[in-house]
């Protein structure tokens, strides 16, 4: 049985993962007869937003312990991640992406990957195991794979362009598509992004789960 | 279009909505082609615990604020809920709904449900329209339908007990099945009180809101 590494970044689409990409990526890796085992960084979020309202709440709440709400209780540290015990690795999307996992969200092309989930997302890049990244999270791309990695966040002008200054290459995509680097076995996906339904999120999803799995 | 009203608990299974069972429902009734809006009431959690550890947390968290996070902030105060229009309830599962939206978790036999919860869903009730309930949410299933409704939790004995207790007719039920009373139009699945995988809960799920719908 096939076993792959879900990284969350919190719970929550605006300050955390995106709650329907995390749980449509763990049902799809499921359904192809896979095992997931999530994980997220035991570190503070870079803000905790009131999801009704949009205003900052506090205190702040820490990446991990919000993260095993998705996960049923059911995730490890980060740092517990060994390469060697996964065939493949997948990030689902949201603002923790872009707000806890990097500093995407705030730097846009200065941004750099928090120390953690660099080292884990490099070790699968040296390891030539697959992966996927999910929405906003193909924008720390470039940073862990270098120069030229192919990859998506949807369309969006100024989020690619971002993307290809650090080193990246944007490729538009469907909501409902997929972008493959072949070469270095990464894949992505826009889902909320551009998804302007759930149905359209998990179209994206599961194909990018499907291709995941195909490749390791 | 038919439109389906969802009423969360809160965002994380331990003291609030079962986030899976929670959007595993959005996903199957947006996939049939109906539209949903979530709910959920205004009021402070029970309480809230650290899902990496079990133990409780402070300060404690509001019902509707935290349910926002699984509806990317698309979601109404419940007293906004209006019967005449939608179609259709379900209510998702997890420990906010007997914490939450009910004290069942604590009192068992001698449970009540939240006052706005009943008034919600007494009205479904009393326009005959179709309703789902999820896990442990069946456990309200007497207070508000009455004697002798029919509903399922699984197969748990103390629970059934329980549920029996309180005036309902509670039947056993297979992870992937869904007991139907078809007098009341209530159907009932047991999800995560008997799920031992996300594509258990998933096909539970899709049956129950495929019969709620079909029934509307």
């Amino acid at each position: 049985m096939k076993k792959v590494a879900v990284v969350l970044s919190g719970c929550g689409v605006f300050d955390g993962a995106e709650i329907t990409e995390s749980v449509l990526t763990l049902l799809h890796i499921a359904k192809a007869g896979a095992h997931y085992q999530c994980f997220a960084p035991d570190i503070e979020q870079m803000h905790t937003l009131n999801h009704l309202t949009g205003e900052e709440m506090s205190p702040n709440r820490n990446v991990l312990v919000e993260s095993a709400r998705i996960a049923r209780g059911e995730i490890q540290p980060l740092t517990e991640l060994n390469v060697a015990d996964f065939d493949a690795l997948i990030l689902p999307g949201g603002f923790g992406a872009a707000k806890n996992l990097s500093d995407f969200a705030v730097k846009g092309a200065q941004a750099t990957v928090e120390p953690q989930v660099l080292s884990a997302c490099q070790a699968f890049a040296d390891e030539k195991k697959p992966a996927g990244y999910v929405c906003i999270a193909p924008a720390m791309l470039p940073l862990i794979y270098g120069q030229g990695v192919q990859g998506t966040i949807g369309n969006d002008a100024d989020t690619a362009a971002a993307i290809n200054a650090l080193g990246g290459e944007h490729l538009a995509c469907a909501v409902d598509d997929i972008v493959i680097d072949t070469e270095r076995k990464v894949v992505s996906t826009p889902a909320y992004m551009l998804a302007q339904s759930i149905v359209e999120a998990d179209a994206g999803i599961s194909k990018l789960v499907q291709q995941v799995l195909s490749m390791s």
